[in-house]
């Protein structure tokens, strides 16, 4: 490759880190890539960590040693998060989103790929202690938020389904109990899906009671893993007694007042 | 803000581009956002457009007049693509991954974020001058990839479901015949999902007869929306005569040995 100048490294090492949130890249397969030395790699590494801090863009980490290198953490300040999360409660206000039965039309945001990127780089943000090593949901209407968490995380989701599908092989099932319904239901996931003692973090759209939630807990560690940690789009403030203990959520929804058309949410 | 450094400033640029595909951004926004003067701004796009071309990570596109402004998009050279899917097709081809019934055992990858990204951007790279506005996939496999198609092309995502869901407000539905299995089926989709005379790229991760396919079109049009392209993940050799006409797929799976345990699948 024809000498490339330092400007245009730094763009093809800036667009490889963000596109592949916490992923380590050893310095060796920069130094190669680029065919630079150490040091004039890290000399990039630190103009790009610069630029992503100036404009509140997110965080480089380099790791020393043998295993060490360089990796992107996507993060933003509190205050753009809370900006951002108080914007879309407004979308999630409007009257045209009140349903039957107490429910909120929302698959439309949560299908929007920009703004669940970014719900999923704030859940990832926010909960980045409990590392986990995979996401966990149930279909339908949470994946496209799973996922983007899982990309910020850089780990696989595992799907578990209602029903058993015959094109996965054998599977495992819970019997659980809906917490709004109040009715008996199964969810099965893939026996190959999880390896055993995997740190699992339960991800879904909605939760009411916690029934769902808890029977996804109950799903992971039957297969051996363990769930250190959920979290939702939306909570709803009633009932105040769920089944499950600990959750962090985006949105807490208070209340739904049919008659006069309100919808009383806001960011958690 | 402090003076900033040209560097910081390109890399900011750089990861504000890549990280919102097909996203028109005025020069204008730029300009404020970095407090310099236009013919600045024209300079470090130069800068950010050669460094992405030199490592082929993708394209800086420029559109001038009133309306104008500046936007990524995604791709790789085709060598690159073929690259990717050859390495792939090696994974596919695990015999562990044989299931019953003719079937293989792909959700895992169909789940890692990372991998999925890049199809979808292989995808919209392929099918850009059908110029959808909406990707249309209907539950569950495919939703991640039809999220990440949407992601490549900054459009939303519409999803079809297989019983009309209560949380959705009024739907209109279909029956169709399922290809495979002969059996008549429903498939539901809220009436405010798709706007009618909306461009729509229809998704799924594997096609055999078709019937599926066939049905979110059918879908489709039913509220007035136009069908513009029809793409898989992975599409069945067998049968030849498909109940859909124009499609492509990623692979084409040929054959699966489960005598000799072998899967004949390979890139398209």
């Amino acid at each position: 490759m024809a000498r490339v100048k330092r400007m245009e490294r730094v763009v093809a090492l800036t667009k490889q880190l963000v596109d592949h949130p916490y992923q380590l890249f050893s310095f060796t397969y920069f130094c190669k890539k680029f065919e630079v030395a150490k040091s004039t790699l890290s000399e990039d590494v630190l103009a790009v960590r610069a630029g992503l801090e100036a404009y509140d863009l997110g965080r480089v980490e380099t790791l020393a040693g043998a295993a060490g290198g360089v990796r992107f953490i996507p993060c933003h300040s509190e205050k753009a998060n809370e900006e951002f999360l108080t914007e879309l409660a407004l979308q999630l206000a409007e009257p045209e989103r009140i349903l039957s039965g107490g429910m909120i039309y929302m698959t439309d945001l949560l299908f929007k790929p920009q703004l669940v990127m970014r719900l999923g780089e704030i859940i990832a943000q926010r909960l980045r202690h409990l590392e986990p090593e995979y996401i966990m949901t149930v279909e339908t209407r949470g994946i496209p938020l799973a996922v983007f968490v899982a990309r910020a995380f850089n780990i696989p989701v595992v799907m578990a389904r209602r029903v058993g599908q015959i094109t996965e092989g054998s599977t495992v099932s819970i019997n659980y109990v809906s917490g709004s319904s109040k009715q008996i239901q199964t969810m099965a996931l893939p026996k190959r899906a999880l390896p055993s003692s995997a740190r699992v973090l339960v991800i879904d759209d909605f939760m009411k009671a916690g029934g769902t939630a808890r029977g996804m807990a109950e799903l992971a560690e039957e297969v051996g893993a363990k769930v250190v940690g959920k979290a939702f789009f939306i909570a709803t403030q009633e009932p105040e007694k769920k089944m499950i203990d600990d959750y962090t959520a985006l949105f807490v929804l208070k209340d739904i007042d049919t008659e006069n058309r309100k919808i009383d949410i806001s960011p958690l």
